[in-house]
């Protein structure tokens, strides 16, 4: 392996705030694409959708280009799940939600004869199956409810250091994709800030996504509770209310771009219909044109080293993307093709 | 004026972004303090407020030192009116909305029989008077409902770069603090992010913030609205709804740190009641005493050369938190001691 291929790989692993900063300070004062003559991306095949993303960079950070980009208005989001780790067999925050609901079942005895509660505490796989999407978001809302977004975080960190995806037998902080973490340090070494844009609870997000991405908590989106504020014994909380603030999933990505962020990004990753509304708002809003602009969808045609899955899926689906793809533009980044490796630990 | 001082009041002038991230990085690569040897806040007198500031950048800067802090956990928050700018005769965005509600009047033909608007169509200062709080919010969330946040931010806009605050006979983005935007630029070139943290609209913040005080649209929180996403003529559009999503005042401060940042700040700088959920979650978290914390108040006390109000005014009262200062160790930033100059027109 090359020298800078090293290098790059190691920055990745990096979950040091100041090594992203010092890094993407250096690459700022030399004014140019990080890694020149350097391959950024050598996880990717040669293909439409790697030579896109790279003269995407060297066109917006080309001091002086037709193309070129204030630093401030540097903004690439990313959909996390099916889009930076694995989806499958279902989605990791259901998974969590599912064991943690059992967990919290003797501190909840109502539970006991509550649906959807008593399904998932009894393991009732018949019920489970006719559970409605009101029921989950339910059980998810019960998981936040009268916790501190620091006790919740919590529970989910200390869960994902313990569960393993039982096909792959990884963590699923292992199931990240390697391709996609080059192209979020290659991103943000030059310049770009590298946001979530996720279905997921913003506190799901934040318990790992530091540490996996190098992404902190206030660039992350996700779906949100309203909450309550105290102030009691000199201590200051906030806990969450079983109510939503935002459903940030398919035409809520528009609204909490909107919100957090306030500015068209200039690139957007997803990998299913419920990212429609993040790469339509990326490419075609009303101030796209004045800036190049970049939308891409992770493909999942890999059914051996990873899923193969797209159109009539329950998880992750991706119907009309697959449509509006090539009419708006949109890359399709073909896992089995693309990608040379999936998983980081292929490479060690 | 010393020539460093020249500096410093070039830099804050500055609008890129691009200027703040070369002086942050030259700055963190130099791994110290920014300014060594130079008054980094030379519009402030000596006295125990400064020091702090001063004390807690030297602190929390220092490698290896026990107050360090890393990159990624230096944030530091401000309230926006009564802390950055002034608040008097009434809230900016309040003038605004008055003056917005007539100029929608013309498209907007049953307000000219319905209250509260009629009121402010007419002019009608009496009815205006007995307004109440609920009657203001719907006045303000007439002036987002339907509109995007760039249609909300141009009009706002225009009408700041149009509009005199009567007495000072300045516009209102002249009227900002000079001392406060030094500190502003003081914490940026030591690392530290900066947020706006206004019971004002996020979209309100968002139309003046990045110019006036070089802090970017997603480092803006504020009162924030429900919203519909469409993508229809293949064009994406965000419209805001009459219905809050987020009230970013008192207690909803404390939320709104938690939703946008999810991290406890290191500094937060209020003026008035509506700012203690701040500064109590700054200095009272759970994780407060891990790391050094400095909260303060501008305490207006200068008549002549801007308003001098604090306990049982109707505009920024501070009353609670000046029982609380002492008792939390919060500090009193007071204008007419504190403060050489006001505004930076004084300057010139």
């Amino acid at each position: 392996m090359a020298m800078r291929d090293r290098v790059v790989q190691w920055w990745q692993r990096q979950t040091v705030a100041t090594s992203a900063t010092l890094l993407f300070a250096v690459v700022v004062l030399a004014g140019c694409a990080s890694f020149p003559g350097a391959d950024p991306l050598p996880s990717w095949n040669d293909g439409p959708t790697k030579a896109a993303i790279v003269k995407l960079i060297a066109d917006t950070t080309r001091t002086g280009g037709p193309d070129f980009v204030p630093v401030a208005e540097r903004i690439a989001t990313f959909d996390n799940d099916g889009t930076l780790w694995t989806e499958h067999p279902l989605y990791v925050e259901m998974l969590f939600t599912l064991d943690r609901i059992k967990a919290m079942a003797a501190s909840n005895p109502a539970w006991r004869t509550e649906q959807p509660f008593k399904a998932v505490i009894d393991n009732d796989r018949e019920a489970m199956a006719k559970l409605t999407e009101p029921d989950f978001f339910k059980l998810i809302a019960a998981t936040h409810a009268g916790q501190t977004s620091a006790q919740f975080q919590k529970a989910a960190a200390d869960w994902l250091a313990a569960t393993k995806q039982p096909r792959l037998n990884k963590l699923y902080t292992e199931l990240v994709y390697q391709p996609m973490l080059e192209v979020l340090a290659f991103f943000r070494a030059n310049g770009y800030k590298t946001y979530i844009v996720s279905g997921g609870t913003i506190d799901f997000m934040r318990s790992f996504t530091e540490k996996a991405y190098g992404i902190p908590p206030e660039q992350v989106i996700g779906t949100s509770f309203d909450a309550k504020y105290a102030f009691s014994n000199d201590v200051a909380a906030v806990t969450a209310e079983p109510k939503l603030m935002l459903l940030d999933d398919g035409p809520g990505k528009g609204i909490g771009i909107d919100h957090f962020i306030g500015r068209v990004p200039i690139a957007a990753f997803g990998n299913s219909d419920g990212d429609l509304a993040m790469l339509q708002t990326t490419t075609n809003s009303p101030t796209s044109k004045q800036r190049p602009r970049l939308a891409a969808f992770v493909w999942h045609t890999d059914a051996v080293r990873e899923y193969a899955y797209d159109r009539n899926t329950s998880v992750g689906r991706l119907n009309e993307g697959l449509d509006l793809a090539p009419k708006l533009g949109w890359h399709l980044i073909n896992m089995k093709n693309d990608w040379k490796v999936i998983f980081p630990y292929e490479l060690k």
